[in-house]
């Protein structure tokens, strides 16, 4: 029999990203895929101290429910995190959560009623893209160039769009693009935001992730009127089986997201909770987010050196300064998803980059992560790749 | 200034269980108040081994990524014990979710449109109540006696109200009256919701801790046709920190809430899920379970004496075969919520009743949870409470 489904669920689809880590889960598979960290980079040997040490020292607390908000001296330590790259918090404007997906989810909870548009970038983030759809959002996309959204397409748009409730953006080294915003686009983002007064998700899992070029503030250390709610993450930059992120915000708002936050699961797990305060305490994650950096910056060189020397030269690519992604245009005949099924037929896996266009099109991009594989896979399958679109575009 | 917020927020509210956690934090109270299970039972040294074993035997994959159905060997355990209990599954009918809270906002998200209205028992679990309001749900509550819900009543309801999308059900040692249905209660129950073609959320998160009396099989177990959702959890029979919990339902409706635990927060814990498969396959976690009921009967049985003993003889309660709560019904003019007051002052604390009637009303009586604190305190504080009672009651 069939059960009767909310409205809702007709929008609701599986993510591309998240089938393919199943495919990608065979170990003669090279995955430019997902978008997963380097494992063998995890500090294992750190992890398994800390682990024993927080149920010596914290015994069954460790264990036990705490309360929603989350575990207080990681909350302290993510608020130090903040106030370094720019952006005034103390930990009463810190909720944890699960990863930032959470904070997406909770984003469209809390903003968005059935037909309401969001305004996203072109293209955007796929998992964001099916979060807000279970909200029944329409999409709004805002041309990108490599300073960032073009603000003058966005005013636009805000001053024609009643139903314009959230703008969400992912300023670092999005995914898929790879492109980082400058600070002047960031400055002149968050002015027309304030003369619209329209709440924004500042998107921040790879901002920490820079390989060259100058550092740039976050969008959320220009935001003098608590518009800017910033989600963050420990995925990237410790491990992403602990599902441990953040929302920073200010306390009006984030009051909103701990309500949804008790609602939908009460809290995070409270032993990963204490290990990454822990961590954060007894170990250097700056030192940890260096090497981390060395190995992916070398990563994305090879990466750009195949494409440079052995792609055809009629693929589009731009260097990211940062984060893991790379970002091809193809000639307009050559279609993404048709490539990956050759491709994986080769043993190769990517992301086709028409998923991440919520009003669809675009077929004819692809998305490559670099951070995940060793560098001789790196090698061995992005000549695979080549190979394969030289015979597509003959 | 002031966001503008989706119309669900307005039925948003803070959960008062979450609210007394902070309150009870504080070493000299004496709290009835949360669902807590005892933590000097949590198995401390068990997990310390194992979470070492863990990281040496399953390395960096215990930190990464996993596909969103969870860790196939915790599935294939889970769908084992559900067999035990009587019910038919495999891993496949399995999902891994942030606990048991995570699949009723999960079952609200699927299957509730906005003024839907939601079946449950009078009264009912109240971060049910919390997580379907958030989907603008209104609730119909059906009476319990003391072998569970009237059937009759409900199928009239069923049979008048169109909008009526969803059942919500704790048959086991239910939060908060501590009351148990009976089998044939179950048969009955399952031949009107059949008639109805209605989903229910079986929600169980006690089943396991009986202290006297005959099994019950779950409600699941009679499902023929794949109506019944069952959630379960490892909060209560190993420690809630871990935030692990399952829904068992047929595939076709796992289906949607794979894909909504997608969009949601990606998947569970990838270190907690580990953790608890190897705990299930090197220790006995039915030994451990055991051990928590013996210490929680004695519990139980020192909360009633006292209540028997010494509270005015006008307060009405019955004696839960299992779970972790008793319940009391005051006279019509003793409030809960005021009686509270009185009892912090005295640094005792327990949950008004009325916050578990979605609808109002019915704020004389008060949740007593009795699996929390040692044997003395219980003893002391449930002498406190008397007091405040007689007083009140003078």
């Amino acid at each position: 029999m069939t059960l009767k489904y909310a409205d809702r669920m007709e929008q609701v689809k599986g993510l591309e990203t998240r089938e393919i880590i199943k495919f990608i889960g065979k170990p003669d598979i090279i995955s430019f895929a997902g978008g997963l960290p380097a494992p063998e980079l995890f500090p294992l040997e750190e992890l398994k101290r800390i682990s024993v040490r927080v149920l010596e020292e914290d015994g069954s607390a460790a264990l036990q429910y705490v309360p929603t908000d989350g575990y207080l001296p990681l909350r302290k330590k993510i608020a130090e995190r903040m106030h370094k790259i720019g952006v005034k918090a103390s930990a009463e404007n810190i909720l944890i959560i699960n990863g930032s997906q959470q904070g997406i989810d909770f984003s469209g909870k809390i903003f968005l009623n059935p037909g309401d548009t969001v305004i996203c970038e072109k293209p955007s983030y796929l998992g964001a893209i099916g979060a807000f759809r279970a909200y029944q959002a329409q999409f709004i996309e805002i041309t990108i160039d490599n300073d960032g959204m073009k603000v003058e397409e966005l005013e636009k748009i805000l001053a024609t769009t009643p139903k314009a409730k959230l703008v969400y953006v992912t300023p670092d080294f999005q995914n898929p693009t790879g492109i980082s915003w400058s600070t002047k686009r960031r400055k002149d983002f968050i002015e027309v935001i304030n003369k619209y007064s329209i709440p924004v998700i500042e998107d921040n899992p790879y901002g920490e992730l820079r390989y060259e070029g100058e550092e740039v503030p976050p969008i959320k250390s220009f935001d003098t009127e608590g518009r800017v709610i910033f989600l963050g993450t420990f995925s990237k930059i410790l491990c992403p089986g602990f599902r441990i992120g953040w929302v920073c915000a200010d306390k009006e708002v984030l009051r909103k997201y701990t309500l949804i936050k008790e609602v939908s699961d009460l809290q995070c797990n409270t032993m990963a909770q204490r290990e990454i305060a822990f961590f954060l305490n007894e170990y250097n994650i700056e030192t940890h987010i260096e090497k981390l950096k060395q190995v992916y910056k070398r990563r994305r060189d090879i990466m750009i050196r195949i494409i440079n020397e052995e792609f055809p030269s009629e693929v589009k690519f731009s260097i990211p300064e940062g984060g893991l992604f790379a970002w091809i245009e193809l000639p307009e005949e050559v279609n993404g998803r048709e490539l990956l099924e050759k491709a994986q037929k080769q043993k190769v896996a990517f992301v086709p980059g028409g998923c991440f266009y919520p009003n669809g099109g675009h077929e004819n991009s692809i998305r490559l992560n670099f951070s995940n594989m060793p560098e001789e896979k790196i090698v061995v399958g992005m000549k695979r790749l080549a190979r394969i679109l030289k015979e597509e575009m003959g």
